[in-house]
Order: C-alpha cells, then sequence, then structure tokens
C-alpha cells in the first residue's frame, strides 16, 4: 500500500479534499415551523419591520416626556389620565400635553406619547389624575418602530442552520414558508462477505451489520438523509455495481469496508473505477481510522463532482472518521456557514495516556461531571469493539504534536 | 406580587421543583433502527456473546503460539500451511502441531489455533510452508468469544439517550426492535390579546405569536412532542378551559404568559384552580425570566401530578426559562439517566459585564473561534428582542455570585 507512505494529518487531508467537491444543492420549500435544524437557502428579508409600532416595555402611563421634567417624590407632576390602551388595539386617544394615558407592557405607544413611566413610580392623586414622581426620558421604557429589525434587513443568512429562535424570529415576521437546502442523500454501502444484516441469525464466522445503522444515525443528526444500499461481497464486480448506482442516486456515498486489507485495497480500486478524479487521500495519520480512502468522481451526466469516502470497518474506527470526515462533508453539501460550532467540552484526563507525536488520536472516553469539573476517564477495548463506543460519552482528542496527556491534564472531548 | 419578595436562585427551584413530580411514561416498541434520540424504557441484555466466536484481529497466520516459540528473523519457526479460513464462514481445517492456516482481519480462528502471527512477520518458504519471523503469545492478535460483551451483560441501561453507536451496537446482537419511552406530550398554549397566528396580517398593536414556535422547536429537540393550543385571550375563562383541556391531554403544559403583570398573575391564578398543589414557585432569580411559574396539579381522574411551567412572555426570557425548567422537566418525564451532557462551551468574554450578586444571568452571545479559542460578544439589545437571539450563538452564564465578569474573563456558553 503505496498510498501509506505519507499520511496526512486529518485537518490538512480534509482541507484538501473540501476544496475538491463543489456542490450546491438545490432548495427546497418548507412549512417555516418544520424548518428546526434545516439550512437557510439564502438570505432571507424582513418584510417589514419589528415591531411595526412603537411599544411600551413596561407596564405604566405613556406620557410626554417634556411634562415629567422635574418631577420627583416632593415635586410630582399630576397628568390628566386621557385613556388606557387596550392590548392588541391601536390607542383610541392622543396624549396632548399634560395628559398620560395607561398602558401595558407591549402595548402601542399613543399618538403624541414619547415615553412611559413605571407603574411605580406613579400614583392616582384622584379619578383622572396621575402623580407622576419620576422624571422620563424621550424614549425611556419604549421599544422604537423597528427597533428589532428593520425592513429589508437581514433576517437570517443564507447557510444557517436554523434554530428555535430562527424558528420563531421568521414567523413573528409572518413567514411562513422558507427556502432550505435539500438534505443531501447520502448512500451506504457496506462490504464484507462475513457481515449479514441485524434480522438474521449468525452462522459461524459471520457478524451482524453495524456500521451502516450506526452510520445512519450519524448521517441524519447532521442533516443527511441515509440511503442503504446493503451489504455486497467482497468482489469487484458487484461493489462496482452498486457503487455506480449510488453515486448515480446520491450527493455522497460512504462505503464502509471489510477490516481486511485486500478488501481496502478492493475498495480503492472500485472508487477508481467509477470517474475522475478517484482516490484522493489513502490513509490519514489518525488513531483509530488510519486506512481511510477520500475519493470524488464525476458519474456520466452528472452536474458535478461527488465525494465518496470509504471508512474502515472497525465500528469505533468508522465513527471517529464519520465525525472527522462524513458530517464535514455533509456540512459541505449543506452549504453550512459559518462552521457549525463542535459539541466539545473541556475534561481532565484520569490517568496517563501516550500517543506518537504527529499522529492525532481519538480515545473513547466516560464522562463524570463534578460542580463543572469533567473527568474523563478511558475506555479501553483490546480491538476497539462496538461496546466500547457504547459506554462511552465521547471521544478525547489527542493533538497530532502532543506525544501523550498526563494524569489530570485537561484536553477537548468530543461529545457523541 | 408577595411572591417575589423571596426569589429563589434557578437551580434550587429547579431541585425543589422536581422533587414534586413524579411520573413514569409507559414504554413504546419501536423500530431499533429509528431510535436514535429515543430514551431506553429499561436495561436491555446480551441474548448472546459478542463477538460470538474468536476472530483474529489481523491479516496473517492462525498458529498454535507454542509452536512459534523463539522464533526470530535468524531462526524463524517453519509451518506447514493446511488450509485458508474464508471471510464470513467457519475454518473447514484444524490447526495442528506445527501447522498454520491462512486467516483475514474478521476471520473465526480455526480450531487449535490459540494466537495470529501477522503477515508482516511470516514468508511463504515454499508453497506449503510458512517461515514465522516472530513469536506469538497465547491470545495475541485474537478477540476472544464475548469479549465485546458477554450473554446477559447490559448492552444499554436503562434511561440512556441512544446514540448512533447504542444503535450500532443492538443491531449487532440481533436486537431490530427496541422498548423506548414514549415522547412526553407538551401542551403549549399563548395567551395575551396581541398576539395573533403568523400567518395572519398584523393590525396596529398587533404581534405574531413567536413563543409557541420556538418553544414547539425546544421541545422536538429535547425529545418530546410538542401540542400547540393555540392562542387564548388575557381572560380567566378561556385560558381555564382551555389548560384544563391540556392537563388532561398532555405529560407536560406550557402556558407562555402575556408581558404584563395583570397578565401574569392570571396565569398563576388560573393554575392554582387546575388541582393541587397548584403553584409552588412564583419568580426565580435568573436574568432574564425573573417572573417564571413552577406548578403541578393532579387533574381528576390522572394517575399522576402532572407538571405545568408559566413562561414569561419576551422571547428570550421564554429561551432561557425554557432551557433551564423545561428542557430539566421533559429529561425527568423521559427517565434520562445520567444527567444530559449540556452543551457548554468555554469562552472568553470581548468586554466587561455587570452583574448583581445573588442573580444568575443568561446573556446572549456571538461565538466566534480562533484555533480553539472561542470569543464570546455579547449582543446587546434593548429589550431582549427575538432578532437578538437569532443573531445569537448561545447564552453565556454568569454564576449568582459573581458581581459581574472582566473583559477576557472565561466563562461557560451554553449553545443553542
Amino acid at each position: 500500500m503505496p498510498e501509506f507512505l505519507e499520511l496526512l494529518p486529518p485537518g490538512d487531508a480534509l482541507d484538501l479534499y473540501l476544496e475538491r467537491i463543489h456542490v450546491q444543492l438545490p432548495a427546497e420549500d418548507i412549512d417555516s415551523r418544520q424548518a428546526h435544524g434545516r439550512v437557510a437557502y439564502q438570505d432571507i428579508f424582513a418584510p417589514h419591520a419589528l415591531p411595526a409600532f412603537d411599544r411600551g416595555s413596561v407596564d405604566g402611563y405613556a406620557v410626554r416626556a417634556l411634562d415629567t421634567h422635574g418631577a420627583s417624590d416632593s415635586l410630582p407632576a399630576y397628568l390628566q389620565l386621557v385613556g388606557e390602551v387596550r392590548m392588541g388595539e391601536s390607542a383610541q386617544v392622543a396624549v396632548n400635553s399634560a395628559e398620560c394615558c395607561l398602558i401595558h407592557t407591549g402595548g402601542m405607544l399613543p399618538q403624541g406619547s414619547d415615553a412611559v413611566v413605571m407603574l411605580e413610580n406613579t400614583q392616582v392623586a384622584k379619578p383622572g389624575e396621575i402623580e407622576i414622581y419620576r422624571a422620563a426620558a424621550q424614549g425611556e421604557n419604549v421599544i422604537r418602530t423597528g427597533e428589532d429589525i428593520q425592513q429589508g434587513e437581514i433576517v437570517i443568512p443564507g447557510g444557517k442552520i436554523l434554530n428555535a429562535a430562527d424558528i420563531g424570529g421568521v414567523l413573528a415576521l409572518g413567514i411562513t414558508r422558507i427556502q432550505v437546502v435539500r438534505k443531501p442523500v447520502v448512500g451506504i454501502i457496506s462490504t464484507g462477505d462475513e457481515i449479514i444484516p441485524p434480522e438474521e441469525d449468525i452462522l459461524p464466522g459471520q457478524i451482524r451489520d453495524i456500521n451502516s445503522y450506526s452510520l445512519a444515525a450519524l448521517v441524519e443528526s447532521a442533516g443527511g438523509r441515509p440511503h442503504n444500499y446493503g451489504i455486497i461481497s467482497d468482489q469487484e464486480e458487484p461493489l462496482l455495481t452498486t457503487a455506480r448506482q449510488a453515486v448515480q442516486e446520491c450527493d455522497l456515498v460512504v462505503i464502509t469496508a471489510g477490516s481486511s486489507a485486500s478488501n481496502r485495497d478492493l475498495t480503492a480500486g472500485v472508487i477508481n473505477k467509477l470517474g475522475q478524479p478517484g482516490v484522493l487521500v489513502h490513509g490519514v495519520n489518525v488513531r483509530p481510522g488510519k486506512p481511510t480512502i477520500l475519493a470524488a468522481c464525476k458519474p456520466e451526466g452528472a452536474q458535478y463532482t461527488k465525494p465518496i469516502i470509504g471508512l474502515p470497518g472497525n465500528p469505533v474506527s468508522a465513527l471517529v472518521i464519520a465525525l472527522l470526515f462524513v458530517e464535514p462533508v455533509v456540512d459541505l453539501l449543506l452549504g453550512v456557514k459559518p462552521k457549525r460550532l463542535r459539541n466539545f467540552i473541556q475534561a481532565q484526563v484520569s490517568v496517563n495516556l501516550s500517543s506518537s507525536s504527529g499522529r492525532e488520536d481519538w480515545i473513547p472516553v466516560k464522562i463524570t461531571a463534578q460542580d463543572h469539573q469533567y473527568l474523563a476517564e478511558p475506555i479501553f477495548g483490546k480491538s476497539n469493539l462496538i461496546f466500547t463506543l457504547a459506554r462511552a460519552d465521547g471521544l478525547l482528542h489527542i493533538p497530532a504534536p502532543a506525544t501523550g496527556l498526563d494524569s489530570g491534564q485537561k484536553a477537548e472531548v468530543l461529545l457523541f
């Protein structure tokens, strides 16, 4: 495997890889209420200002600020009460000089008024007359028209992953339908003569498929739509046939290789037959996950080059590589901008850990929390088996330059 | 509002509140492939060991370790090749003394063998004879039956939120259906005479509903099922009727109050009419979100006491309180154990921020990342409007004892 001679660090491999993929997925028009977690296709502009009218921000009396000038406990201002602003309606009266109007939090400021005096700083002197104990500045306790957003301003920039506040925001503007990027379809192919579907009984020598399903779950939470092509035997022809179909039908194809070296070479060979440019990176300087394949091809009739990723068969390796490569490629396909804030926490390592300088390590850890301090305890498994991962809360990161971590040292943990 | 006289810190209020709610939601039987993010109803046990047979973990030759004793480059051991283990099948031959068998990574160990010598440490001496250059210890490069998990061992503990690795794990054991906790139904009631549905045009004094939809998005991502009861006017009778229906139909009811004080008192009054014990906490020492109501009631015919939460009307307050109280209550209803690792990052504050000692503050911030260092820049809005939130990446936490944060100081940010 000459490709392994010069292994790239994962960050460099990813940068090199993303540069080669240029894809713009089309938009999809959906109900804004269903848009949580989706990605805005383009900038969304405010059709009108918000708030659409001057509003009071406290319970009190709408006044002309000038009329309260110098008002204090010992020398209150006396204003004539001309009415009450009912919630959800415009004020029926205007506030003229030496007048005031009762207003509730969020109510529309009556014409003529320019400030609100809080209820706590007032008293009813006699029916129809209000004592004001505090001077109000112009605009005090008022939210001006357009203070939240101006008409024509960008509400949501294109490429943003829509969160709960965004959904509320667009609906506040009456935007009930929204253009989001179509979910990238991620084809998943499992190879291996020993692999069988989970619903079958295992015979000696067989194991059930793991990676297809853990990968599908990961693709879904990253915002993609997994499409499972089933289990393909370790032979060139059936794998090539399925891979050709997958690159036609999907936006990204992930092939989880069998675990033997010959099987990995088979995957690389098949990928190179799918089209140009083929395998771009074969082997990454990371543990676990070294035998990763990063590739791309432009199938016949396709408008753009499609990414293809070959994952190692070991379930821990497959998950690490999916987090390091599959998720960023899904984000690229979705046009996510800015980069997703990854779910890293800082944790203290419970034991000494060694690592080769120049190689990134990702170690499954269990996290325990004690008053905002996290302790990361590595879960050692002889061969990084699936329940090593199921027992872990995340992966501890030992960066490439480090030769290890000392017990008690802080490190980053990528949570699942 | 005498309840405000003694405000509890949010953590104490939550503890007091959770103690009063005892709910066990029923199980739901679903396809394991659809279980990502769901909560295991009870402990799941391994129906058989995994791996189900001794496997080789490298490409090489299966041997009896004893036969390789003392083998080296200068003095290799010579073993007779008796066959090859094909992937997915049991070995057709046994390995006797002075014999070996070709095996691929993941292949089933042939009878009689107890170790695997890596291909790199061997050479074909002549057809049918293999030179071994390295001694193998018993069990070397072998994954023993049950090393991943033993029959009857707990695979997934009840209360665990199922992640990608868990899905792979249960399917590896052939567990294609799984019992998860039914999603809690969260009733959402919006009140306010000024509030209209998002699809309607706004008239002077009106604003569109925000909180129902941002809250629904948050409930969904927390693992609940939102049920929207629409917008109810600021009067006791309609609110009481809707709230009565909601506590019957839902597992948790959230009422987003209008913003005025009278409206909040209306909410508390209605909740107290729903049943015992009624309002438990009215007002929490947090900014924003002070006028929060934490309540519970046992409606007629119900088997258990149901939680009811009154949220402030301001969108930022509503979201903060939803994160601090609604999410933990959803987790309680789901029986999530251990506590969810919240999505906190450490960030440097870009400016000086002041805070009252004894009060927790949550400030919307924009996060920028520079080589694994995060900078948190507060987004100041006069009245915490919705687009303050939509522009933010998370909420910066100023703990109760602090009187503020200095520019450059590190603090925790809860990401959206």
